[in-house]
């Protein structure tokens, strides 16, 4: 199976929603691979959308998107959205740069550099912006696939769940994780913020204020209003969704999907917080060692490894019925159309 | 029966989508009572997606938007919403003041004062993203009804039907309906584009681009994207988009619900109008002349008359089962927590 464990659910009306997000953080030299420059991240999560709906990104000149020239997520997640035809809605959480494509717009700020202590000023009205969003979604659909695409996010995970108690090791983009940069800008922003590991444990979204991102309190507060079934698609950011859902003390049916690229990141300890946390996951395997281009061969070196929920629309592709051989060809097809060469 | 014909559908995911835009047009002095003054109706689609989400217009300080004081149509449509517990999505087709509550972005420009003969140059574009979100709504939903709050939007809907060669008598947010600035309005900017009375009824999104308003074009787009069964909340308004739509040749289960203040509004033609174009009309009545509240009754005397897609969230309110009764009762608590004394 290329999905572990098999999804079992028929749901009627899937849906697919990709949370976009900046954050100052991304800006630091070093943070993410998520933009050729950390400036140009700011561009990033608007071209995932605009990949994600029309096959190309219309923001920037250059769909690769990783110094290293690996192709964004976004093509995984485009490629499961064409086989399954689930429909996939945009929430803008707090952009620099807003998408030339359709989407939801929370009406909120991007966030800050978490090493300044305060990152997300309307954390709790994003959340609760979200949640009544999420009430009018529940009413139609059944399963709701959460993605995200929010760069420099595994450094303001880092910040969150440690702000909450949790040894959470939070991978990266890159396939040498840049784990001495990522713990001095959060142990920057908790000390600006005077905050000490685990004493917001009781306070996720003033966790998220000071050393998170939009995206997590739009997350969680979806997760909130849906009530409905929910999988949270990402790596170790939406593993520090769970750990604010958790801490809020909210009873929902929510799981996480991600890559095994994720899941298997020994720089990381994702299935270690699942299990700690309690939720169920899903980790799913694209095959990318089998293909014919190197773009994707990239992925098995751990270069890009997740976002914009493309484990969970290789999730939603195993669910209706295809194969990791058609998931992978698909995937082709579309990041042929966008490096024909490479 | 308050809604005629009744409406005998039991859609399992209703859904109710209100298209928000502003057009240059409406700061004519004289063309549209929806806000105090002219420059005031930029506000007003903000305003009224406000109220119907939260009960409040964050974005202006009073309420009541009629120079008369007759409160805004929204005022309904949140009475409605609240009875009947539909999710109820905002669309900006072009804003230039954004609500404060979530809402779904085309990211297109406002509208042009159609006297410059040039009105809508992204006309293509909206209707193409809109249809876009019309097809992944239509996997959500079965029923969808749209309205509109687009002040100054009567004399765009004069404009574009002139240009497609309809005899439209529209009608008005005031009691006394301005037809001769309307019919100057109107003049004005066919004479600056060259236009006669028909020559584009052949091209219907050529007439938007000249003298409709980005409304238009996203309605249109959104019915044809959505397939599924649409009715068009709205007046006159919404007639200009039946024409578009029959004149683009589109096939589709569409209809028009309305309320009973525009469709006995003598100086339209409104049941004219639906018999030439051949689609099926709903005519809700609130029964406002029993109402407690003078603001209320002022809808008897022609005051408002329609908008914020009002005639059809009474269709969904009947739909549902609720009597007349019941939501005029609805409508008063709503109206009276903005207006406590009159």
């Amino acid at each position: 199976m290329w999905v572990e464990p098999y999804p079992e659910f028929s749901p009627e009306k899937p849906l697919f929603i990709c949370i976009l997000a900046n954050t100052g953080t991304a800006r630091i030299p070093g943070i993410s691979a998520a933009g050729k420059t950390p400036e140009l991240t700011d561009y990033t999560p608007a071209a995932d959308a605009e990949l994600v709906e029309t096959g190309k990104a219309i923001s920037i000149t250059e769909p690769a998107m990783c110094p290293s020239g690996a192709p964004t997520p976004a093509v995984l997640t485009r490629a499961s959205m064409l086989l399954t035809e689930i429909p996939c809605l945009f929430i803008s959480a707090g952009l620099n740069v807003r998408p030339k494509v359709p989407f939801f717009d929370l009406n909120a700020h991007p966030g800050g550099d978490i090493r300044n202590g305060h990152a997300v000023e309307d954390a709790g009205d994003i959340y609760k912006k979200s949640a009544a969003l999420g009430k009018k979604l529940s009413k139609l659909s059944d399963l709701v696939i959460i993605g995200e695409s929010v760069p420099g996010g595994t450094t303001t995970a880092l910040g969150v769940m440690r702000a909450m108690g949790y040894n959470g090791m939070v991978s990266s983009s890159f396939p040498d994780n840049p784990q001495e940069i990522k713990d001095r800008v959060v142990s920057e922003g908790m000390k600006r913020a005077h905050l000490s590991f685990g004493c917001l444990k009781d306070d996720p979204l003033c966790a998220v204020g000071h050393l998170g991102d939009p995206m997590m309190a739009a997350a969680a507060g979806l997760v909130d209003g849906l009530g409905t079934k929910t999988i949270l698609a990402g790596g170790t950011q939406m593993v520090s969704v769970l750990c604010i859902i958790k801490n809020l003390g909210l009873k929902r049916d929510v799981s996480i999907a991600t890559t095994c690229y994720v899941a298997d990141d020994k720089s990381a300890n994702f299935r270690e917080m699942i299990e700690v946390l309690g939720f169920q996951a899903f980790i799913a395997d694209p095959g990318f060692g089998n293909s014919r281009f190197k773009g994707l061969r990239m992925y098995e070196r751990g270069e890009v490894k997740e976002g914009v929920g493309a484990g969970g629309a290789m999730l939603a592709a195993a669910m209706m019925g295809f194969s990791q051989k058609e998931f992978r060809e698909r995937t082709e097809e579309v990041y042929g159309s966008l490096f024909p060469i490479s």
